[in-house]
C-alpha cells in the first residue's frame, strides 16, 4: 500500500480544491441526492447506445460506486485523470480530457444560448459519482419559451465486465488483442452531452441532440479501444419544410466539411433508430445518428473536429427555427395535438429508446437525470384521428414514409 | 380437401348468421381498422403475463392472421368453438366457451355500472381477428366522473411455436406428456377481460383489473394444459385509509371464501410486480396478482368460480369508493399531484409491464386497445417533491413500504 499513499496525498488535495468541479453558473450547488442514487447518472443512456452489452455490467457500476475504491493497488483511470487535471487541457491531453472539458463548455454555451431566448434560468444540478466521474444536469421548466428544456453532461469511470468486453468485440474487434486472454474486467471512460427542449407554442418543434465519447484503458494505463457516437433530430407538431430543411441543412453542411459520406448513412441511421414500431411512424422528421465511429489516431482527431462542429452548429439552427414559431398563434385544437405528439414521444423514450430502458433498470439510477427527456404534460386520447387532409394529418403522412430534405 | 367441405360450409353460415357476434350494445359497430392491424390484439397483454416465452410467439400470430386458414385438413380450435357456439353455452361446455361468454357478460355489466356513476356513455369497438377470436373495447372518455375508464375484453386462437411449449414447460409440466415428443406448434387459446379507470377527481383512484383464462389443446382437438391468471389494484393519488381497507378486505373476502390461503399470497404477489424499480416504489397500495393456477378438473371448476367471484366484486366495492371520492373538494395543487401520479402510472406501464411491452412489440397491434390504460393526460416536472409531512409525501411513504390493510 506504500506506493499508492503518495497518489491517495495528491487526489486528498484535488478534492479539497474549492470550485475544481464546480460550476460558475451554480444556483443549487451539488444535489442532496444520497449516494446510492447518485450512482448511475444520466450517461446510462449514452453508454447502452453504445452498447447493449454493457446492460450486464449495471450491477458492477453499483457496486463500484458503493465500494472503497481505495483497496486497490494502482491508480485507477479516474485517479490518473484527476492528476492530469492539475495541467491545463489542451490538444496533447488525453481525448477523455478534451472531450469532457469540450462537452461542459458546450453546455454552458447551450444554457446561454437557450437562457437568451427564453428569458428564464436553468436549474443547475451537480452531482458526483464516489468512484470518479461527475454530472451536471440542467433543467428549464415552465418558461416563457419552454414547457421543459434540459442539458445534461454526464461523465463516467467504471469496470466492463467480461461479458460486455465479449459483446463490444462484435463490434469493435481491437478491444482486447486477439490473441490474448480476454480480461476479467476492463477500465472504461465515457462522456457525453444530451439535450432535449420541448418548447411551448404547438408550431415549434422539439429537438434532441447527444454526442458522446467510449473509451476503454489497457491494463498498463494507455488508451485502448475508442469510439464516438451521437447526433440531433427534430420533432416537430406541425411541419414547417423550411425548417425541415434547415435543420437538415446544418447537419448536412457539417457532415459533408467532414466527409461527404456521413450525411446519407447517418440521416438513414437516425431513421430506422427513432421509430415508434408499434405506431409504424417515425418519432420526427429525423436528423443524424450514429455510433461506434472509430479507427486510428488520425481518425480520432477527425471525428473529435467533427463532433464539435456539430456540436456547436445546434444552437445557431435551432434558434434560428424557435424565432420564425415561437411567438405564432395558435389555437385550442393544435395545443391538444401537441400534446397527443408529447404521448408518441413518451412512448418511443420509455418502450425503444435503449439508452432510456437500460438507465432505469440499471439499480439506484439518478430517474430525474435521466426523465428530464419527458416533456412537462402528455396526452393519450382513445383513437385520435386526424381530419384527413388537415396539417395534422400530414405530418402523419410524413412520419409514415421518411423524406430527403436537402 | 372432401371431409373438410361440410364443415367449411357450417362455418360458412355461422359467419352469415346476424348478430352471433355483435354487441346489442354497439354504438360503432365493427371497427374499421385494417385486419393487419387487428390481428394482435390487446389480449397480448394477458398472453405475456402467461408466459413471456410466448414473445417469439407473436410474429406467427401475425402470419396466422394473414394466412388463409381454410388451407388444413381439420378443423381448427376456432373453428370447432364457432360449431360448438351454435348450441347454448353451459357448465357442460368447454371452458372456453364459459369463460368467454362470462368475461363478455361481465365487460356489459362493468360498463353498465360505470355509465350509471359517471352519467356518459361508452364508446364501445368490437373488432375481429381473421383466423379466429375476436375483442370488445370500450372506452369512456372526458366523462363526468372519469377523464378515462377503458373495459376491454379479447379472445384470441393461435399456434404456440416449440419454442413458447418448451418456456411453457417451466411453469406447466404436463404442457406435452414428458415421454411425448414435443410437437413443432399447439394450438392455444386465450380468453380475458382487462379493465382500468382514472377518475378525474385527484381524491378518487385508479384501479386496474384483469382476469384471464388459457388453454392449449391436444394434437386429437381436446383440451390440454390450461391456467387462470389475474388480479385487481387500487392506485390512490390521496390516500383514504378506510378505501385501501374496503379495497383489500373486499378482495380478501372473496378469497377466503375460496381458499384462506389465496390472500395473502396474491396480496405479496400484487405488491411483487406493480412496482416501479426504478422509482423503488409500487405503483399503488396494491390487492392481489395471480398467475399460472391450474390442476385437475375439479380445480378447473374451483378456479373459476373464484375468478367469477372476484369480477363480480370489482362494481360494488369501486362504486363505493368512487361516491366517496368524486365529488370531493380539491385545490389547483391536489390536481398536479394527480398528474405527476399519473406520470408515475404511464412510467410503470411502458416501462415494467411486460403485457404492454409484449403488446406493443408484437407486429401490427391494435395499439389503441393496448393502450386504452394510458391516462388521458400525464406531467412529468423535474424534481418535484412533496413537502415533508405533507399528504403527498405520506403516500410516498405508503408506496415505498407497501403495507397490510386487513
Amino acid at each position: 500500500m506504500s506506493a499508492r499513499r503518495p497518489v491517495l496525498g495528491l487526489l486528498a488535495q484535488c478534492r479539497r480544491t474549492p470550485g475544481r468541479l464546480s460550476n460558475p453558473r451554480c444556483r443549487r450547488g451539488l444535489s442532496t441526492i444520497p449516494d446510492a442514487q447518485r450512482a448511475t447518472p444520466l450517461f446510462a443512456r449514452y453508454l447502452s447506445l453504445t452498447a447493449l452489452g454493457l446492460l450486464v455490467a449495471s450491477p458492477l457500476f453499483y457496486k463500484m460506486a458503493v465500494d472503497n475504491t481505495l483497496m486497490l493497488d494502482s491508480p485507477t483511470l479516474a485517479e490518473r485523470d484527476q492528476l492530469a487535471k492539475l495541467q491545463p487541457v489542451d490538444d496533447a491531453s488525453p481525448m477523455r480530457l478534451r472531450m469532457e472539458k469540450f462537452v461542459k463548455e458546450q453546455q454552458r454555451e447551450i444554457v446561454r444560448g437557450l437562457e437568451a431566448i427564453d428569458g428564464g434560468k436553468f436549474r443547475i444540478d451537480e452531482w458526483k459519482r464516489r468512484e470518479g466521474g461527475d454530472g451536471i444536469t440542467c433543467v428549464l421548466q415552465e418558461g416563457n419559451v419552454f414547457e421543459k428544456a434540459g442539458v445534461g453532461v454526464s461523465i463516467v469511470y467504471g469496470k466492463l465486465p467480461k461479458a460486455a468486453i465479449l459483446k463490444m468485440r462484435a463490434n469493435h474487434r481491437n478491444i482486447v488483442n486477439d490473441k490474448a486472454e480476454i480480461p476479467e474486467s476492463l477500465e472504461f471512460f465515457a462522456a457525453g452531452l444530451s439535450l432535449i427542449c420541448h418548447p411551448k407554442n404547438p408550431m415549434a418543434p422539439t429537438v434532441h441532440l447527444n454526442y458522446r465519447y467510449f473509451e476503454t484503458a489497457n491494463p498498463d494505463g494507455s488508451s485502448g479501444t475508442w469510439w464516438f457516437g451521437g447526433g440531433s433530430d427534430l420533432t416537430p407538431n406541425y411541419l414547417f419544410d423550411e425548417d425541415a430543411i434547415l435543420f437538415h441543412k446544418s447537419l448536412k453542411d457539417v457532415c459533408d466539411a467532414h466527409n461527404k459520406d456521413f450525411y446519407p448513412k447517418y440521416k438513414k441511421w437516425c431513421d430506422e433508430y427513432f421509430y415508434n414500431k408499434h405506431r409504424m411512424e417515425s418519432r420526427g422528421i429525423g436528423g443524424i445518428f450514429f455510433d461506434d465511429l472509430d479507427g486510428d489516431a488520425q481518425d480520432k482527431e477527425t471525428l473529435f473536429a467533427f463532433i464539435q462542429d456539430a456540436l456547436k452548429s445546434f444552437i445557431p439552427t435551432y434558434t434560428t427555427i424557435l424565432n420564425r414559431r415561437k411567438d405564432m398563434p395558435f389555437t385550442e385544437k393544435e395545443k391538444e395535438w401537441q400534446q397527443i405528439r408529447r404521448g408518441r414521444y413518451v412512448e418511443f423514450n420509455l418502450v425503444h429508446d435503449r439508452g432510456t430502458a437500460f438507465g432505469l433498470n440499471t439499480p439506484g439510477p439518478r430517474v430525474e437525470s435521466i426523465l428530464m427527456s419527458m416533456p412537462l404534460t402528455a396526452t393519450w386520447k382513445y383513437m385520435y384521428e386526424p381530419e384527413r387532409g388537415s396539417r395534422e394529418a400530414r405530418l402523419e403522412e410524413v412520419l409514415r414514409e421518411p423524406r430527403e430534405w436537402v
